[in-house]
């Protein structure tokens, strides 16, 4: 069996959620409370020294980490349907939506950043915010760019299928909203995160579908 | 014939220009300057959305962005030497590793952030070195044990040949000197980027081997 070590919240495992479920390959969750530091855990650090998750075990023993590693593998293990295009300047353009959420927007708004802020900084309230928005609104902007122009204009954020641009897309959106960020400046963003949310692989990857979801989670919009 | 629009300091050039060298091809390199702001104006906007650097426009005219999708696409392109190993396992830890640095560690340290954190934070010269310090501990550790234990123990991250995770270790590894990180406690990354500096591919993609490298661009040791 795979297992997906997971909290339900965590967009890094949301993504790794929705790979699965479009490959139709079956897994268990377990979760591991970020609030709680059950990531910082030594069950967990033997799984993934970064402390952080997700990591999934697969069917065949192995421990991976970090989640576009893990779409990655899955799209080699599990060919269809891909979440790649055939062409390779076409792959490169997904990986490159892809890494511009998961290099550039979300690494500087995860909880652990979050806190430095907070604790080592002492920034207050307003001020995280401001941060986390202005992380969004820097990667959107660009990311808008890219949808709307040139290759982009299909129902998903390449062609007329989900790839690993729209896995990391959902999830950054839904960040995005529970931070209250302006998505209005965004209508390519908002017009395809609505075709991924009514496929079943993306609502049932949802954090608030998930059985570790805590019953205040459901986003602010 | 390949152009790389890059900046000699830019890690994430940095990596394009090793990977280039790895495949043997040939390109120009045009200097985008972060420290003049070029990277904001029309010309690099149009060819990458972000401002940011590197974009690597390729001999068949497709224009690429985000280092690692250039990487992947180049070893799609060119397969022989392969930056990634044969086996899905294996092609997933290198590219773990190669995200624990591009997405964990770098994109908390590069000059926008920085430049955030000392504008709109109002944070002083200690501070902002605490920052840095802070991420690149932070990675290095989770990498060490990545690196030292399991399936670690070759001359390079992944066995005895470089991979993609070599090509984003160095230019990390280059970036926490400028920063005066103390790198003692991580003898399997010294051991590796040693062994990687000592190949041309490495050598030759240094900063201060660019052409638009400043005079005082020498990483304090």
């Amino acid at each position: 069996m795979t297992t997906l070590y997971s909290y339900f919240r965590s967009s890094a495992a949301y993504r790794v959620r929705i790979a699965l479920n479009l490959k139709g390959v079956e897994y268990d969750q377990a979760s591991i409370n970020l609030v709680k530091g059950e990531q910082r855990e030594t069950a967990n650090l033997r799984r993934n020294p970064q402390g952080l998750v997700p990591s999934l075990v697969t069917d065949q023993g192995d421990t991976l980490t970090q989640s576009l590693a893990i779409c990655e593998y899955l799209d080699e293990r599990y060919p269809r349907p891909a979440l790649l295009p055939e062409d390779a300047p076409g792959r490169a353009r997904v990986r490159a939506l892809a890494q511009l959420i998961a290099c550039e927007i979300h690494p500087l708004n995860n909880l652990r950043v979050l806190k430095y802020l907070v604790r080592e900084l002492g920034v207050d309230e307003d001020g995280k915010l401001d941060w986390y928005r202005h992380w969004v609104a820097e990667g959107f902007s660009a990311l808008e760019a890219m949808l709307s122009g040139g290759t982009g204009g299909g129902d998903f954020c390449h062609g007329d299928a989900p790839t690993l641009a729209d896995i990391c897309l959902v999830p950054q959106v839904y960040n995005a909203e529970r931070f209250a960020c302006d998505l209005t400046p965004y209508p390519a963003i908002r017009r395809i995160t609505a075709n991924c949310r009514a496929l079943a692989a993306f609502a049932q990857a949802a954090p608030e579908a998930q059985p570790d979801a805590a019953p205040s989670s459901t986003p602010r919009r």
